[in-house]
């Protein structure tokens, strides 16, 4: 319990730089750049406790959201010139918070009786919707919608959680497997730069 | 009370392969097609629940919502030569969904307790927010805002549906001939290409 | 008591027009117009009372809003050669408006028993969302991420207020003190067109 605690402070983390360093490239102020790192990091959360109604929703029931938001955008704005270049390494933390997000939503949507496929897309939306705030608001097409295996990389590993689960593994190993499912799918297809096939072909005109 | 039924999940479907059609073209992957649809078929009834307070929200509390998306996607895609030329005909579909959708909305919130003034904005924001965060999310000016009469159809039908509840009239016809002032002012207006007038006359420089 | 209704209003007025003079702007019709002014001057209200969970929200339970909104729609429309050009003016009422948002937002976490540091946030919540809304609809980058120091002057007044009622001070004063201060802090900045300092210092290549 306090490890998965810990990750998910973890992932908050990485999701705070990621949308600090989005908003430091937009040319946003201090502001604009703490708004966006707080967006990013604790938007899916959010937005999954009041579509569940679970209140006192994430980080109003636990300040330490806050703070690790705070250090990160600090630590962002100390080290910019150092983290600009590590980005791929980065996607290793980035890809370590999907992979808690997305199985903590799922186990609290489950905890409040929602039934498991539901509670798979509480999972997602928890690991999803952050970043796709941080596009809407950076005026760019969100990102999960045109080259990233992202979603789907949460949602095998979902898939994988609720097996385990459906098969009573113990708790631990449920989410230790679930969440190696999402970094490995992960971090192959973004080694392999595998995307998604698109389903446009062409019908229609020029977009 | 069963065709009502029937009557969301034909308008839902309909919103759906809307929402696919328009993220299709903006040359999505599969999970950024099926998020877009399922945002445009049940984000107006979403943010209604939300905003009343009514939990469990539309799609939680009854998973036909998502297996009529999926299907709706699956649809559209394994059709969509077919269904891009067909648009017109297609604004059928998707006034009989607004229609239901407005008059729906406008019920729960009456069901709610609500004042008759507060369940029409209700029943236009079930109609009208899907495709507003559709057109967010592909960048787009939501076309509601610019050229559509579809609000307006929307808000006239919400009248009507309440006179009628207010001088009694039994409930399927309440429903019917509210349903049938939306859709015959919507099909009139596509026919003729009516707009609002736009209120700016060039008060303001370049815009 | 009566005075901070009254101001809360004179600032769900001033949000309305600016709204709306955005949306003329953008060429809107009168139905996207109405909807702009609504989602500013509501809207942090609307997501504030939606996260702290208190029902029924804003405008649901008090529909002065709502006439307040269309009022200020009409007097915009009537007036918009005129009101144009006051735009510098019109910043007055839209201080006094975020000033007031702020406050309430504040007091009225607080009275939900959430903490001060998550009440201080959902102060600006309620003063910053609804713009932000409004520049998202409108396709533009929100304002208040790049040249802004309205966050700013709001943060400092909460702050002010925060330490007002811990020393005790009567209710009034704390409350027109921390006003004072934003209205102050603001209007400084407007007129020597402060802004805050950028975090990017050109580490990033071209955005």
């Amino acid at each position: 319990m306090d490890i998965i605690y810990f990750l998910d402070m973890v992932g908050t983390f990485a999701f705070a730089v990621s949308g600090s360093l989005v908003a430091m490239k937009s040319k946003f102020d201090i502001f604009g750049v703490v708004i966006i790192a707080f967006v990013t990091a604790v938007g899916g959360g959010m937005l999954r406790d009041v579509l569940i109604d679970a209140h006192p929703i994430n980080w109003i029931g636990d300040l330490n959201y806050i703070w690790v938001i705070l250090i990160a955008v600090t630590v962002t704005y100390l080290f910019k010139s150092k983290i600009a270049p590590l980005r791929k390494t980065f996607v290793l933390f980035d890809t370590l918070g999907i992979s808690v997000f997305t199985l903590l939503g799922i186990q609290k949507s489950l905890a409040f009786g929602l039934p498991p496929f539901v509670a798979l897309i509480m999972g997602m939306i928890s690991a999803v919707f952050g970043g796709v705030v941080r596009d809407v608001l950076t005026r760019k097409v969100p990102l999960i919608f045109k080259k990233e295996i992202y979603a789907s990389a949460c949602l095998s590993g979902g898939v994988v959680y609720l097996l385990l689960r459906y098969v009573s593994v113990k708790p631990d190993i449920q989410f230790v497997l679930s969440a190696v499912t999402i970094i490995v799918i992960r971090i192959i297809a973004v080694r392999k730069s595998l995307e998604l096939p698109k389903i446009n072909k062409d019908v229609f005109g020029k977009s």
